[in-house]
């Protein structure tokens, strides 16, 4: 039998699973019903968050809790479990037998096998740690409790989202508890989101990171220098912007052949089946352009990420992202990195100045691209600038830590945070719609996840820069309106290879360098002193 | 164990399942998890025609043909077999019991009991029949077929349809062969979309049926009478068209928050779970304000049927209308009998008239609800008049038995459509789009679904004059706004029990008689005489 093989024109090396290998073969056939059943269970949530009634909550957690039952079947199923063990140990002694020059005996695996079968043992021993009833109870209880979130957020009710939150809070317990842990629960969960991840690593690393926000935001405060950012605010009619995101999207790359826009309460990125089936969703505001023009951004870097998986990896577990930290590395890539600075405004602000002339005709680029930049302590992590949104991220890590191990009540949980706020950023929220309500995550039992976008700040200025070493030129090309080269660039290096390598050994085969946190601060500093004309 | 129980406020006796029975109790947990199965296939298809980006179209095969294989392992279960034959035993002697008084000493089954136990064999003995490899291929193609159908249509292409046409009837083909049938091939697939219907029967009503469209056309076309429908096109922005389409759907009782509006290049309904959650979409012309309007009054109908089940009846396949003609008798209802009346448009034109004052400040309800009554044979099935309708339907159910059956081959059909169209209507399609490719059905494989149309005009007929006679006042409670009197009718005599009767059975529940053509003679003769003031 052949080695089935695909081949990217801009490419050099095919991306190839070892087909002549029965075990391959059938570990993929597997693993493509396990992810199509996954696909359909993310249209569900997809359909949750833009169009499902109210009234189909509870039986849409039912649906739910019944799929999520089925794939953990088959997911802990003995035969698929045998077989993981069989190809663990087929590839341990190649490992060893190509370090020592005798690899002509053994198959020569392909990096695409090795992570096809990592993540399967990742998932399954993952799986057969959990009861079936648990995975359907939290299914069930993730349906019920994103609609009483959503509801809570619109009526400005915390009460009422708290006894679900708190029964969400006690599932996750458990799960982290069934995975285990070494030094705290919590680290348990962060391993789901970004495998290796504890809660003392990002200890050190958000102490580092905080001692960077705050000097940059120091350094901007004390120079007195303001952005002036009136011009984002107006009356901005919402189709004008769907319209205009839609621009936005397709000028770097996004393609809509595989793809789709969506309004809903909370910008997320959905795959259905990468790298063919990949939308994202924006929250327009009548009043402030910012809020929907980044989020396409933001959310189109997750997507073309997605899209760019090689398609031999479709219908699998590598299909997709690395890890959460390394899908934020591109949103954040895209959005802030590109989409904030002004040689990519050079041209894009034609788009903008079409969709709302009046607002427009008399603002320059690059004013438009300054106020992007505004630096400014506030309540909306989405909606927040480079240099303080790791504070926002850091907030969560502190609560949620604390939840999880149990240190905190779910009831004191508004408290805290406008506390936080006040301490870390200097503001209160009015009330708990911009507070403790405005992001969707807990809703859906997702603790541990906030971390990963401060990693992937991280990861994207690391990026960033072994992009600029690439192309010398960047500025002047971003500037001619390419961002092709960029998006050639990472699909090449990154994209293509979707989760078949850890994170961190991904950031080391992009920038040949392990992941390294003072990038960040270079970034933020050369950054911010421009906008700013700060003093040296 | 108690009995589980609902009450709907406006009924009188509840629906229940003997939930003291075990057998039951698991019959149903079974049947919830193939329903909510089910439940996210519609969804997927759903997706598919309101949302899923083209490139989709492959993996979306591969995710629904691992769905349906899944679905079919479940409904072809040894367990489930073994349950539904010893349901079927227990019940049968009670049948006799029941009749020879010696009731007491069996389980006193309820009617959804009957329906349930029914329905599931019904299932069981169909599934049992194909292979799995077979429902998988039929998945996997309607997937393509449906996206070749959808790029067919928009560049009048039948050539390009062709192929995967072809293989869909091949696959039906095989289906009905599996099935088995007496008489013609064609039955066996008649029967999945209304039990016991046959081609036979369907020859002799369906020539009753032309006789009577034929007389009436002639009789309007004798009399010179002409309704003037300039009212109906114009210029009418979408949007508008969608928030007055909302506006009549609430009005006739579509509850929202168990459903939404999306649209669609074919309007139709889908339940994600009845009765919590029922959509519709529409497909809004700009130029010519009827074609949504009565799109979201049949859908309406539709929705309001699937959202009158009894949630008793929820997750189960009992949730629902009893059968596609039983279904179509709400949607024309409303669509027709209600929809196109003048009392209904007495107070329901206001919104027509704030929606587009321009337009409409001139036009009187009167001349509003006798342009939709216009009647001139038509291209497009979805618009035509109630009665040259039946005629579009005659043509499609000669036309597919003729393909299934093997008579006719799939390349002559744009030819063979438009000669039928000439005798039948005299007229003929200018193009394929609006001929042999206009509608959705043999794409999805729905041979045997159209003949279901003209049994529920006829049904429609026969339950709209039961209405009437129960409401004397009816023109004039309908003249004052109210649709609620009769949508409470409706579900406490037939939406409630969903398909827990039989078509036949519960119409004649509903009317008080069996199934009887000449209710559609006297109501098309009846109406056409006074829309076109016909002499007697």
């Amino acid at each position: 039998m052949p080695t089935k093989t695909t081949r990217d024109t801009t490419t050099t090396d095919p991306i190839t699973f070892t087909t002549s290998d029965e075990r391959i073969v059938e570990l993929l056939d597997t693993l493509h019903e396990i992810a199509d059943l996954g696909a359909l269970g993310a249209l569900a949530g997809w359909d949750q968050e833009t169009a499902m009634p109210p009234g189909a909550a509870e039986v849409r957690g039912g649906q739910l809790a019944t799929l999520e039952g089925i794939l953990h079947e088959r997911v802990v199923s003995q035969r698929l479990g045998a077989l993981i063990g069989e190809l663990t140990v087929a590839m341990a002694p190649s490992i060893e037998a190509t370090a020592s020059g005798e690899a002509e005996e053994a198959t020569a695996w392909t990096d695409a096998d090795r992570g096809l079968v990592r993540h399967a043992r990742r998932d399954y021993e993952r799986a057969t740690k959990l009861p079936k009833g648990l995975v359907q109870e939290i299914a069930r209880t993730q349906a019920l409790s994103f609609a009483a979130w959503r509801a809570a957020r619109t009526n400005n009710d915390f009460a009422a989202f708290a006894p679900l939150l708190s029964r969400m809070v006690t599932l996750q317990r458990e799960v982290a508890d069934r995975y285990g842990f070494k030094e705290s629960r919590y680290d348990a969960l962060l391993d789901i989101y970004e495998p290796g991840l504890t809660a003392s690593r990002v200890d050190t690393l958000f102490k580092r990171v905080r001692e960077i926000s705050v000097a940059v935001l120091q350094r901007i405060q004390r120079s007195g220098h303001t952005v002036d950012t009136a011009c984002l605010s107006g009356d901005f009619p919402i189709d004008r912007q769907v319209a205009l995101c839609e621009q936005v999207l397709r000028d770097m790359g996004y393609d809509f052949a595989r793809g789709g826009i969506e309004q809903s309460p909370h910008p997320f990125t959905s795959s259905f089946g990468s790298p063919f089936d990949v939308r994202v969703t924006i929250r327009p505001d009548e009043k402030f352009l910012q809020a929907a023009v980044m989020a396409a951004l933001h959310e189109g870097g997750h997507a073309v990420y997605e899209q760019g998986s090689d398609p031999i990896l479709a219908r699998t577990l590598l299909a997709g992202g690395a890890s959460l930290g390394a899908h934020e590395s591109q949103s954040r890539l895209w959005e802030n990195a590109i989409g904030r600075s002004e040689p990519y405004w050079k041209t894009q602000f034609a788009a903008v100045r079409e969709a709302f002339p009046q607002q427009y005709d008399k603002v320059t680029p690059e004013t438009f691209a300054r106020a992007l930049n505004s630096v400014a302590p506030s309540l909306i992590r989405v909606e927040a600038d480079e240099v303080t949104y790791n504070l926002h991220i850091i907030i969560r890590f502190e609560l949620e830590k604390a939840i999880i191990n149990g240190d905190v009540a779910i009831e004191s949980l508004p408290r805290l945070w406008n506390e936080k706020y006040k301490e870390y950023l200097g503001v209160t929220p009015p009330n708990d719609s911009d507070g403790v309500l405005q992001d969707i995550h807990w809703s859906h039992g997702g603790f541990g996840y906030f971390p990963t976008y401060t990693l992937g700040n991280l990861y994207s200025a690391q990026i960033y820069a072994a992009l600029r070493r690439d192309f010398p030129d960047f500025d002047e090309r971003l500037g001619n309106g390419d961002r092709l080269f960029a998006l050639e660039w990472l699909r090449t290096r990154m994209y293509r290879f979707g989760a078949i390598y850890e994170p961190e050994e991904l950031i080391e085969r992009v920038t040949g360098e392990k992941p390294n946190p003072d990038y960040f601060e270079r970034y933020l500093n050369e950054k911010f002193a421009r906008v700013y004309d700060l003093p040296a």
